[in-house]
């Protein structure tokens, strides 16, 4: 059985909003073992809605909806797809009152607009929706489909999917594996490297990816390769003990570059090797912003190995809050090693951690010289070491602001993970 | 001549990717006026690809694909392309050379699979790659399909998309106007609003959306809510003209929540408000770890408003920084107006700044009480006003902690705007 989700919505095709709803969905579905073949989106517009079902249904059995469950006009998901399979629709007498007790707990009148959202069609279930307003539908269309399928519709909101998707998921599993339509499993695991390109990867394991059981694939992400092991097999445990050697080769021949599998982030990686060796860190940045803490505290429980890190942006703040000197700052400028030393042993210093880490870079998109491009960036470490270590980067400056901020961060915290390691060179 | 996005990438049906790109492309076609009705992703599997460029082929004009070009054996678009319409493949010598100097530039020895990547079919041009290995395609297929119509073929990196777009653009606006195909623009405008929610924005311009030309659809982003203004004209003045006098009425109806437009983020516009006054901010940080500094930093020149901010995670950097008393932490903890209040005098005092900008609060996952739960946060602010102000907020704890992080930064940000525009209440 292999899905297809289609999201409805002139937003997505005027690209006004990602399509990140279908990322989550196939992930989910990946875990569950249910190919997922295509996606599709196609705007508020009934016509082309039932030309786009009428596909999906001669090469998909599952056909999964986001989009168009929203209380104005133009959102008709439901009703569209009720005309097309010529089912009536009804009132949902518990999505109403969920609906109503939504906006009373709010203090909120409820819009005329929203109990349209309580219609289903007759022979669907509706779909709970916790946190928002508009209920989904579960629908087995196998006797209109002429073949087992299976239609869930839910709403175009992410938070309002992530907390739909259990029920609808529990749903799906009945159907799949209560009827013994699906007999396999698919598992993944995903690995995860900094500071080396696809290429070289495809050349490094260019055996391994020709295999086809578990398969191997590397796709480049924000700031890092990731690659994925998949295998097929009767179980979950079977399908991971296909996986496990494999993966383990590909970390032997990437080693220092790998740092993390599946969910892992490189502040979650950093983090916990703070915890495992009872470290603290702080970080002084310039050209970040304070993206590098922000990072280091997206990790729930940071505040047990982080208490003050800070943003100096001018060379006052700098001499003053972190004690450079004025001397580096007047001979060797601001975006120098020596600066960079100065800042990882001053913030260290200041806050009375283990570590102190500190960027200074130039982000540009202007403020660049031919000796000091947009791009370039030292990154200071201090505290594990006699004197401090400091490395020089230089990232692409045909990135916009955002991303070299993103980039510097990243190779901030895979040099602070190597550091702690042992593995800096 | 409506155009269709097709992605290429099995790595998006598992879900590891975003399919970003078709958004920004679908963006790039909005403003030259040409529709997309349908977005589809399809995996590295030939037969695949060639059903959906049937199906595509008979109800759109201009393809565009991402993804697939790369120089592993699974990147399989252009092959595939050339093999449905019969096309034999040459290899590009210029192609070639722009590879190999590509590589010599950054002393790496070009992997032999590159050199697949400079293979196009005969009657396509090569669509240069400035940035990376993998050139695209521009090729008229008018004569294949039996009606005017273009195939663009990009690799799936966005940053190689976005550096190779001009030239593609070139050629496809020099096919509809050269030809006269088109003969009428699409001009938008995005305002942006924080503070109001959809179904509401539904109700207060229930008028203005439902007319034809402006159309006026929201769109729920991420912590805010944009309205699009649509018009359809001869002409871009003809276009502007029309959105104009709508646009004016929606900010009149909307003013509180209103921020910016089109491009415009809620950092960009408190800079700007920032210059015009001549005034500098300094940020405290504890619950966002620094992602308010990050987001006015990441706004060019930012370095003229803001010299030092500061995250300071526990109680004690607290006191030691930014001279929050002892007594208010003991004695009402903290996340308390009292605190969030001491900290922006703190930051303000120490950094010498005209404004300080304060949060405390509780990010989660864990660390919420009854009183005070996941989700809520003080903002203080202060130095234009005779005392500090403090704001009491409180978002949905349902959300991930990244999540509620970008919420507590969004209202920072919005209470700052209203700060120094004299309209905070």
């Amino acid at each position: 059985m292999h899905a297809e989700i289609i999201a409805v919505g002139t937003e997505l095709l005027l690209g006004d909003v990602v399509n990140s709803n279908a990322t989550w969905i196939s992930k989910e579905l990946a875990s569950m073992g249910v190919g997922v073949y295509h996606h599709v989106v196609v705007g508020d517009n009934p016509e082309r809605i039932k030309q786009v079902v009428d596909q999906a249904l001669e090469r998909s059995d599952i056909l999964i909806f986001t989009g168009g469950l929203g209380p104005t006009d133009d959102d008709l998901t439901i009703a569209t797809l009720a005309d097309l399979f010529n089912e009536p629709m009804l009132e949902d007498p518990e999505s109403v009152e969920v609906i109503r007790a939504f906006f009373t707990a709010r203090d909120q009148e409820m819009a005329c607009s929203n109990v349209k959202q309580a219609m289903r069609p007759q022979s669907a279930l509706a779909l709970k929706n916790p946190i928002g307003t508009a209920p989904g539908v579960m629908w087995d269309i196998s006797k209109k489909a002429g073949k087992p399928a299976l239609l869930y519709a839910f709403p175009g909101v992410p938070r309002e999917l992530y907390a739909m998707w259990p029920e609808a998921k529990d749903h799906l599993k009945q159907f799949l594996y209560g009827s013994g339509v699906s007999e396999s499993v698919i598992n993944t695991r995903f690995l995860h490297f900094f500071g080396i390109g696809e290429s070289k990867i495809g050349e490094l394991l260019k055996d391994l990816m020709t295999a086809e059981n578990p398969t191997v694939a590397p796709y480049v992400g924000r700031a890092e390769v990731r690659i994925r092991v998949a295998a097929k097999a009767p179980t979950d445990e079977k399908a991971q003990a296909l996986i496990e050697p494999v993966a383990e080769q590909i970390i032997e021949r990437l080693k220092p570059y790998w740092y993390g599998k599946d969910e892992d982030t490189l502040e979650q990686v950093v983090g916990r090797l703070l915890m495992m060796l009872n470290k603290t860190v702080s970080t002084a940045e310039s050209c970040t912003g304070g993206l590098v803490s922000s990072r280091l505290t997206d990790v729930p429980g940071s505040s047990a190995y982080t208490s003050l890190n800070a943003i100096t942006y001018s060379n006052d703040q700098k001499e003053k809050l972190l004690g450079v000197s004025s001397k580096t700052l007047a001979t060797l400028g601001a975006v120098s090693p020596e600066t960079a030393a100065e800042m990882a042993d001053g913030i260290r210093k200041v806050s009375g951690s283990d570590i102190g880490l500190a960027l200074t870079g130039i982000a540009g998109p202007t403020g660049g010289t031919d000796e000091k491009p947009v791009g370039l960036v030292y990154i200071g470490l201090s505290g594990l070491t006699d004197a401090p270590v400091v490395k020089k980067v230089m990232v692409n400056p045909k990135n916009d602001r955002v991303d070299i901020k993103h980039w510097f961060s990243q190779y901030a915290l895979h040099y602070l993970r190597q550091y702690m390691s042992g593995t800096l060179e």
